[in-house]
């Protein structure tokens, strides 16, 4: 599979809450990292999602959020990856960031290159890659 | 909380609504305007959501379309804030467009350059910032 | 209706599935091209969305990626429209890339210039247009 999207983790599912309508996926990725993703019902009996499969997930660089101080805060975003920052690439209006998990994974995110002056963004610092479980696709080898 | 999110806004939740899987948050902001938000039930009990409790709204700046004129049309989108564009920075491809509203807030959008040009955004112009309710993320400090 | 919207696609809808909260809305657009939107109730009764009614399919540039290759793989997301690239426009951070249906309707979509790089992205190669059916938003004339 060739596609855009700058972050694409392999993992394993390790646990499927299903409502009415759509499922809540856990994904374990290597070193410990975890993702959640919500899919709808239809997407997990059409790819055949169970606990214990392997999955890729693919997330978009412009669904994640950079956040670099999170005390005394909680957010309803289910994806909070702790890393540090070990790329800045600054455009005149984005910014792309790189943010390395400590198990050795980098996630991608473009946000505004006014953020990145805002936040004083740069290379090891430490920040967290931030998005929702809605921002997940998932793709299965067949 | 330091985030990338190009808007934060503060409010007070006005009303809750739960499905089976996710609720939907009403949030008064200063000054009459309104957010709507969908979360699912796990943050609301993870975040303690409940009427009348203080919570901060985020919105990535690239969640958000700009809206100049809607004449004879009606959207599903939840969120649909009028106000008057106030700041236009062009990049090559992307653009971030201001928008502020009469009650003093300002709402961050980035759109393609291209849309820019075909709508003939400009300061002063009047203009709407539309979004989902699930490209909201809320916040509550702990 | 003016928006920044890059995609505005006219079309029919062919089915509606209910959920407790959310509904699926199947359209079908001019040229056999179908796309899939999910939407909360509440927008459905407000906009009177029915089986047979014209919609307008709002999708934003940057809610979608540019998929080359799927070879052996499948996606859990619900839209992935298939055409040749007709247009990329390069900015530092970010490109914006046009993928022409056969059906004559060209798709927008903005992703990395990493991506584009990566990817070999040029006009005239083959590559799907893939977005989550909660990227879309419906619009009706009133």
């Amino acid at each position: 599979m060739k596609i855009s999207a700058r972050n694409v983790f392999k993992g394993t599912i390790s646990n499927i809450v299903s409502g009415s309508v759509n499922s809540e996926i856990d994904i374990t990725l290597g070193g410990n990292d975890k993702i959640v993703a919500i899919v709808t019902n239809g997407s997990v009996t059409a790819l055949g999602l169970k606990t214990g499969k392997e999955v890729t997930a693919l997330i978009k660089a412009s669904s994640i959020l950079v956040m670099t101080d999170s005390t005394g805060f909680a957010l309803s975003a289910r994806n909070v990856l702790a890393g540090k920052v070990s790329k800045v690439s600054n455009g005149q209006v984005s910014s792309e960031i790189g943010i390395s998990l400590s198990s050795g994974i980098t996630v991608f995110a473009t946000i505004t290159h006014d953020a990145v002056k805002e936040l004083d963004i740069k290379e090891g610092v430490s920040a967290s890659a931030v998005f929702k479980a809605s921002s997940v696709i998932l793709g299965v080898a067949q």
